[in-house]
C-alpha cells in the first residue's frame, strides 16, 4: 500500500523536474511510473490532465488526484471517483505486466516519442466527437521504433463490415504501402483493418502498427489474437490504456485520434454514413493532415461515408498507391502550416500553393504542364491549387491558359 | 442550278438585314436557307464562318464561297473544297428532306433557339479538343420546343462500353431527373446515352433530347433506329450536320459542344480515361458550366475518367438524383460568371461565394450550418466555399468555427 515514488513528490523546486510537456528531456523513472499511473485512474484526452501536466511534474498531478484535490475543471464526483481507483493502486504491477509482454511506456522527451505528436490540436471542428488532449503516455509493444515509424506513415482506415471490393482495395494498397517503405497504421479491427495489417506484413517490407483501444496485452476482437500477435512480433502495438484494459466505446474513439496523430495521411477505404472511420479521419483534418478517400460504387452503402468525405472537400479522391504516396510526400508535409490560423494573400501562402502561384506568368497565359514544370510539382497538385487561387482572384484564365492577376501579381 | 435566293444577295443595305448574330430578329426565309447551305458545304464550329455571320447576312457569307472568294483564315484549298460543294447545290433540297422526316431549321433569332447558347466560349483549355465557333443553324426534329426543353435540362454521358453498373446508375439518374423535370440530353450512343434517353422515356414525364453526329434523319448506330425514333416522337433529335449526313470522328467532337451548351449541368457516369464523354465535360467546364461525375470502383477502367475529373477537380463527385439536382438550379444558374475573367476579393466574388462570405462572422466564429442558413444556401455549398477562402486567406478557422480574417473583413 506504500506509495512507491512519495519521496520525488515534495520535490517541487523548478530545477528538480523540467515540465514534462517540454518534451525536451527523457521522463525519469518516478515521472514514467506516474504518468503510467494517471492512465490507471483516468481516461485519456483528459483536458484537465493535460492542463496540469504542462506546469506539474506527473507525480504532482498523481498525488494531487490520489489525495483528492481538484483538478481544473473535473466534479467533486469524478474526482471521487479518480481518489477511488487511485487507493492502494501500484503501477509497478502494471509495469511488471508491461515486461512480461515485451511492451515499454514512452513519454513525451523519449527519442521513440513520435515527433508528429507536436501536431496535436485540441480544438473540435463541427460535428465532431468531445474535445480530447494529447496523450501523456503510450504503451508500445514490438521490436520496432515508434518515432522510426512515423517518420512516413499512412493510417488505412475503414468499414469492419467491408465488402470484398473494400478489402481488396486495401490489400492492394498497403502492400504496395510496405513495399514502398511506409508504415501501414491502423486499428486491428475486423474489415478494412484486418486487410490493411494482413497486407503490409505480406510485403514483408515495412513494418506495421496497429493501435489498439484496449490495453497491448488485450487481442481485441480475439478473432485477430494471431494477426495483432504477428504485427507485435514485426511492427508495434500502441495504446494509450494500462495493460489488461478492455475497449470501450469512448476508447475506440478516443483511440481513432492517436492513429491519425502518427500518420502522414489518413485513407478511408470504405465507410458507411455513420462510420467510426470518419472520426479518424476528422481527427486527421484536425491536425492538418490530408485525408484521402477510396471511392466505390455509389449503390454501396459501405463506400458513401468516403463518397461524402471527398463532396464536401475534406478528403481527396484517391485510386491508387501512387496517388497516396504524392499526398504523404511533398504536400503532407507542407500542409499542416496551411490549415492552420490564417493565411493572406502570397507571403502567408502555404508552400506549395506559393510555389505554384510563383509558376505562374504576369503577363502571358500558360498551360497547367509549363506551371508544373516549372514549380516543381506535379500537374495535379497544380490543377488542385489554381481554383482556389481563381476564387481567390490571384489567377485568371486567359486564351486557354493561367497568368497573374493584378492582385495576384502585386503583393 | 439557279440560286434560289440570290436576288436578296444583293441587298446589302444595313437597314435591309440586321446581323443575325443579334440574335434579336428572326431569321428570313432565305437567310434560313443560306444557314442551312452553308452548313452543307462547311463543317460546324467554323472561326471563319462565325466571324463573317457577326458582320454579314449568311446569305452574303454563302455567295462569297459560292463564288470561291477568300473568308477569314481559310486558304485555298478548302475555299476550293467549298465553292466545289456549294457548286450546283440548292439548299431547297435539303429543307424538303427535312420537311418529309418532321424536321425544322433553326438559326439564332428564333424564339425556339436555346438561351444557353449565349453562353459560347471558343476559348479552348489545355488539352482539349481545337478551337471551335458557336453553332449558326440547328436541325432539330420533334414536337417539343427546345428552348423550352434547354431551360431545365441535364446532360448525362458516358462510355460506350458501360458495365451494368454505370447503365444501372444512369437508368436511375435519368429516371428520376425526368420526374422531376429536367429535360435529360445526351448523345444516343450506346451505353450511358441509350440508358439516359431510356429511362427518360420510361418515366413518361419530362421529353429527352439525342444531339447527334449525323444528320437528324440518319439512325446512328442502326441498333439505335428505334430509339431515336422514340426520342423523335416525344423530344427532340438535334444535329448542326444536314439531313443525310453521316457521323465522322470530327463531328462527334464538335457534337459534344452542343450537349455541353444545351445542358444546365453535365454529369459522366462512366468514362475510361480517354473517353469521348470527357470532351463534353471540357466543353462543359469552357462554357462555365457545372460538371459532375459519378464514382465507381476503383478497379473498373470505366470509371478512371470520372475519378479523373473529381481528383482534378473539374468535377464535384455526385451520388445521387438530389446531388445532381442541387447542382442543376441555384449554384448552375450562378457560375457561369464565376468562371470567366478575373476575379478579385470580395465585390468581384461569384454571387454564391460572396453570398456565403457575407454569412460569415468578423468576431465570434459560427459552424458550417449556421453559415448555410445566413446565407440561404446548403451546408454542401458552404462546405465546398469555405476551403478556397480558407486558401485565399478570406476565412479562418477558430475555436471549431469560421470567422472572417482581417482582409475577408476589409475591402
Amino acid at each position: 500500500m506504500s506509495f512507491p515514488f512519495a519521496p520525488h513528490v515534495s520535490a517541487m523546486s523548478p530545477g528538480a523536474s523540467a515540465s514534462p510537456s517540454d518534451a525536451s528531456a527523457e521522463a525519469s523513472d518516478d515521472e514514467r511510473l506516474a504518468r503510467l499511473a494517471l492512465a490507471r485512474i483516468i481516461e485519456p484526452g483528459s483536458i484537465a490532465v493535460h492542463g496540469a501536466l504542462a506546469s506539474q511534474p506527473a507525480t504532482a498531478v498523481w498525488e494531487r488526484l490520489r489525495a483528492g484535490a481538484p483538478l481544473g475543471q473535473l466534479g467533486q464526483q469524478a474526482l471521487d471517483g479518480i481518489a477511488g481507483r487511485a487507493d492502494g493502486y501500484d503501477p509497478r504491477r502494471d509495469l511488471d505486466r508491461l515486461q512480461q509482454v515485451g511492451a515499454r511506456v514512452l513519454c513525451p522527451g523519449d527519442a521513440e516519442w513520435p515527433a508528429v505528436s507536436l501536431a496535436w490540436d485540441p480544438l473540435v471542428m463541427e460535428g465532431d466527437v468531445k474535445q480530447m488532449a494529447p496523450p501523456w503516455v503510450l504503451f508500445v509493444r514490438g521490436p520496432a521504433d515508434l518515432a522510426d515509424l512515423c517518420s512516413r506513415s499512412v493510417a488505412v482506415v475503414g468499414a469492419r463490415a467491408a465488402t470484398a471490393y473494400g478489402t481488396h482495395v486495401a490489400s492492394q494498397l498497403c502492400f504496395g504501402l510496405s513495399e514502398a517503405g511506409v508504415t501501414v497504421v491502423s486499428g486491428g479491427a475486423y474489415g478494412i483493418d484486418a486487410a490493411a495489417h494482413r497486407a503490409a506484413l505480406d510485403a514483408q517490407a515495412a513494418p506495421t502498427v496497429a493501435v489498439l483501444a484496449s490495453g497491448v496485452d488485450v487481442a481485441y476482437p480475439r478473432a485477430h489474437e494471431r494477426l495483432l500477435a504477428q504485427v507485435a512480433e514485426q511492427g508495434l502495438l500502441v495504446s494509450e490504456v494500462p495493460p489488461g484494459s478492455s475497449p470501450t466505446r469512448v476508447r475506440f474513439l478516443v483511440r481513432n485520434r492517436i492513429i491519425a496523430a502518427l500518420s502522414g495521411a489518413t485513407v478511408v477505404v470504405e465507410a458507411a454514413l455513420r462510420s467510426g472511420s470518419l472520426s479518424t479521419a476528422g481527427r486527421a483534418i484536425n491536425l492538418g493532415k490530408p485525408v484521402l478517400a477510396v471511392p466505390g460504387p455509389v449503390t454501396s452503402a459501405q463506400s458513401a461515408g468516403c463518397h461524402e468525405l471527398i463532396r464536401s472537400g475534406k478528403a481527396v479522391l484517391a485510386t491508387q498507391l501512387s496517388e497516396v504516396l504524392e499526398l504523404t510526400g511533398a504536400i503532407g508535409e507542407h500542409l499542416p502550416e496551411s490549415m492552420r490560423g490564417p493565411v493572406h494573400p502570397r507571403d502567408k501562402l502555404p508552400e506549395i500553393v506559393r510555389r505554384v502561384l510563383d509558376a505562374v506568368p504576369v503577363r502571358v497565359p500558360v498551360g497547367v504542364a509549363r506551371i508544373a514544370r516549372t514549380a516543381g510539382v506535379s500537374a495535379l497538385v497544380v490543377q488542385q491549387v489554381l481554383p482556389p487561387l481563381l476564387v481567390a482572384g490571384l489567377v485568371e484564365q486567359r486564351d486557354g491558359g493561367w497568368r497573374l492577376t493584378t492582385l495576384g501579381a502585386g503583393r
